[in-house]
């Protein structure tokens, strides 16, 4: 547990501590049920307000920061993220259960997706610059002095999921584009791991203040059940949502969003259950490695991946048999890793049961209980594709290490599988590409797919997911809320902006982004033609 | 009227007529309020499910259309629609009462959308082509080959504007990007020009007929009341829509598209009073000109443009008051034209009676009557500040020739005002540029616009858009369902498309736009670096 002088701590609001009046969390170690760290006092829903003032204020200046001064920020947040990294690290496996080595990982990630979008804003191809220039002559009308630009949204609201307490928390990809963008951020945190948010909400903070920012750039808040947050999601002044959790989560905050007097986006990743297709070819390469590395990736993280694989499609037949055993043997001898959450766990003892208990669906491995509490057998479990094309609570999302191993034994049983299926965050193929005849399945399995998910991957494994430019970490609902987008890479600060035109601006009133002259160094597209500076 | 050998047309769907079981409908000449053409049948609810499921079918096939065959797709639809021209410009004048210029224009104007989203689709850069290759060496973890592109979302359900029966309708901005996109189009006809449409709907028909297209790509819909609209935008194979009309009419469909089982985006273009903001300095010019403009800008098309001025800001002081005599001269010359229809000319005349009814709201002007049916005087009232701040119907916008002015004394007063206005499609401010005071007063208050509407123009008139690159057609609620986006302009490709990322795809299944050496010559980002084909 991390060292701590105070016994309570609170809410980060416009840049200072602000006492919570709606009660108080601990974290709990889930590995042991028991609770640790400081009381983090909890916001009444009518404090919310505080939060979104000033981050409707700051946004007037923050907004005008320009390409350096916005990188500079998210390089400052980076490094002190990195220099809390000890007691980051300690916290997080304190909190979740997560291993070190994972903590680490997640807090190398964090860091690097905060530089990341500091080089993206201070690139500035996202401001999107497009330039027509006046025409005066041309016929039937004239053309007059046209330039767009894209601009921030305003105060951007993010919640924090609960299996990733960095990347997709206080400083993750959400806050990171966000804050590229120009937008300020109001953070609900993760009840789940309130220590570690308060670290790195206090990086954030210091680097705000470092750099002279109006404070309402960042705030950090600590609310029970759903209140705060819906007060949060309602509140005129926020303008866009960031979300990481449940379908149910995800689902309420759309409602919500779309009934205010002015409706928001809402950029919510819910429910994926990741199929991975093996092909017959590559049944005929080494089977042991295939079922190891399934569950490798399966058990990682305790399954509580938005990308875990769910779904494994197997060919019928005596490959698949032997595969399906080398995916028990593995399996037997892999124990349950501590789950985030008690509730996180019941949730998947509950998803688990309700699986066993559909009919066509039986139990084909378990591996054993881990040692420390809420660690849970991982389990997998068989069908055929007729029950699960007519069993719809089988596509369901079962948080943890719980598979369902589907055979199947023609292509066209494939197709009609893929048809069925609801929008995912990814879909695996595995195959030898030299076999023709899976090639051309797999051609025709792709073109379904690509309509279906976010990304499309061969031979490998969904967890995992790298950050950069091409990167999608989306997909059709419900997946996420809005297909349109990724929360993951450099494309995600899309979700913080919208175009506007500028006609006939008098020069000295133009923007810099759109002077002539280029000052910014920008990516421009200018009268139909692109402008990229040197080295660019 | 146009020439028709028949008493009866029917819907196009799925490339033929299907007679509609949902009664007749007949254009009506709004000049004379006297019916006009043969009887179009409507189609019953239960008929949407034929056009919907062709488009779905169509989908599958159209999407895979390369650059060069939906350019040349969209290019014959043009032509063939230039082709009708003459029996087009009559139809539109008749079923309308637009003047035959205003029918030219926009004809000239829809063609060359059509042409210029040929370009866009020919051109590829939509796709925004992301290019990651693998690094296997990278530490602490290889890097994958990545790729990324965008994709069409599927069919798209498009409602006819009542006021572009041309340029924002069958033929017009949405059908052209998304069929530029690669989304078949299923749309919803205006009942107002049901012959204008007939006429543009067989153009495109023909179009898909001529380029082997699957005749599901385009269909026509009439319907009567908003139940086959209702019916299109709840149909599970329909993926976005555009629109353009109410705010009523837009908000039903937002609640019709998020209460679906698979949410969809609505694009729907609804409502703004596009303030015009005259600065002192401005006044210090040719204010019987300014006056003169100002009259024509909001009496074209009888001021039934998305974009024209509702509101009207003048100086208090002498030169204002002069400005204002100008307005109320020039206008008492001007004589009333035909609205669109019956209908839309009593919600303009109740509109008008309800800002005559509103305390502190005073009748400053009226041009005279048209000598039509439909065609009331032209109008402008006046009011200050504080009533418009105070009064929320006074944003509400009234669909025709009638602006409120609003003096105003103070910079203060005038930035009030814009905090107080809702999103718009745009603002506009007139001054001298060379004036000091009035530069800096104009500096802070594009500050503030630029942050509630789509496009600032400056010495101009918001009426007439240009279409290209850098146009923004769109802006934040209720000007627009989704302020991400334009329905006018290039831009508008984005509407239809979303991302999606292949990982490690094996070469003989990459798509072409992906596919190494760049066989579509297509502007891409590789890793990190814009690649930029010769001549782009």
């Amino acid at each position: 547990m991390v060292e701590t002088s105070v016994n309570t701590l609170d809410p980060l609001v416009n840049g200072g501590a602000l006492a919570g009046e709606g009660g108080t969390v601990r974290g709990v170690d889930p590995a042991r049920n028991a609770e640790t760290g400081p009381e983090y006092t909890l916001l009444a829903e009518q404090q919310v307000e505080q939060a979104t003032r000033a981050a409707a204020e700051a946004f007037e200046s923050y907004r005008r920061t320009d390409p350096e001064t916005r990188a500079a920020f998210l390089r400052t947040a980076a490094d002190r993220l990195e220099e809390a990294g000890e007691a980051i690290v300690e916290t997080v496996q304190t909190e979740t259960g997560l291993p070190e080595a994972r903590a680490r990982g997640e807090l190398a990630r964090t860091v690097g997706q905060l530089r990341l979008f500091a080089r993206v804003a201070e690139a500035g191809d996202y401001l999107g610059v497009r330039i027509e220039p006046a025409l005066p002559e041309r016929k039937p009308l004239p053309r007059p002095d046209l330039r767009q630009r894209k601009l921030p949204l305003g105060p951007v609201a993010v919640f924090g999921a609960s299996n990733f307490p960095l990347a997709f928390s206080v400083g993750g990809g959400d806050t990171a584009s966000a804050l590229a963008a120009g937008c300020p951020v109001v953070f609900k945190a993760h009840n789940a791991h309130p220590g570690t948010g308060q670290l790195v909400g206090q990086a954030i903070t210091q680097a705000v203040r470092e750099h002279d920012l109006h404070p309402g750039t960042f705030s950090l808040l600590y609310g029970r059940g759903s209140g705060v947050g819906q007060a949060l999601v309602a509140d005129p002044r926020i303008k866009a949502v960031g979300f990481t959790g449940s379908r149910s989560g995800g689902t309420a905050l759309m409602a919500t969003a779309a009934a205010r007097e002015v409706p928001i986006p809402v950029y919510a990743e819910m429910s994926s259950i990741n199929p991975i297709f093996l092909l017959p070819s590559a049944l005929r390469q080494d089977r042991r490695k295939l079922a190891a590395d399934f569950v490798a990736s399966l058990n990682g993280s305790a399954g509580q991946l938005c990308t875990a694989p769910g779904l494994l499609l197997v060919p019928a037949g005596e490959d698949g048999d032997d595969l399906v055993r080398q995916v028990v043997e593995e399996l037997s001898s892999t124990s349950g890793l501590t789950m985030l959450t008690r509730g996180i766990c019941s949730a998947r003892v509950e998803g688990e049961e309700r699986l066993r208990g559909v009919s066509g669906v039986e139990a084909a491995a378990q591996g054993k209980a881990g040692s420390t509490e809420n660690a849970p057998a991982p389990a997998v479990y068989t069908t055929d594709v007729e029950t699960f094309l007519s069993t719809p609570e089988l596509s369901d999302e079962i948080f943890g290490a719980v598979c369902l191993v589907i055979r199947y034994d023609s292509e066209a049983r494939l197709l009609d599988l893929i048809d069925g299926l609801e929008g995912q965050l990814t879909a695996t193929l595995h195959l030898d590409a030299e076999d023709g005849a899976d090639r051309e399945t797999a051609g025709r399995m792709l073109e379904k797919l690509e309509l279906t998910v976010g990304r499309v991957l061969f031979n490998g494994w969904p967890t995992g997911v790298d950050v950069g430019d091409a990167i999608v970490h989306g997909g059709p609902f419900p997946a996420t809320s809005d297909g349109r987008s990724t929360s993951v890479g450099t494309l995600a600060i899309e979700r913080f902006l919208r175009p506007v035109a500028y006609q006939n601006v008098p020069e000295a009133l133009q923007p810099a982004a759109l002077r002539d002259g280029n000052p910014w160094g920008l990516v421009r597209r200018v009268d139909g033609h692109y402008e990229v500076p040197e080295g660019r």
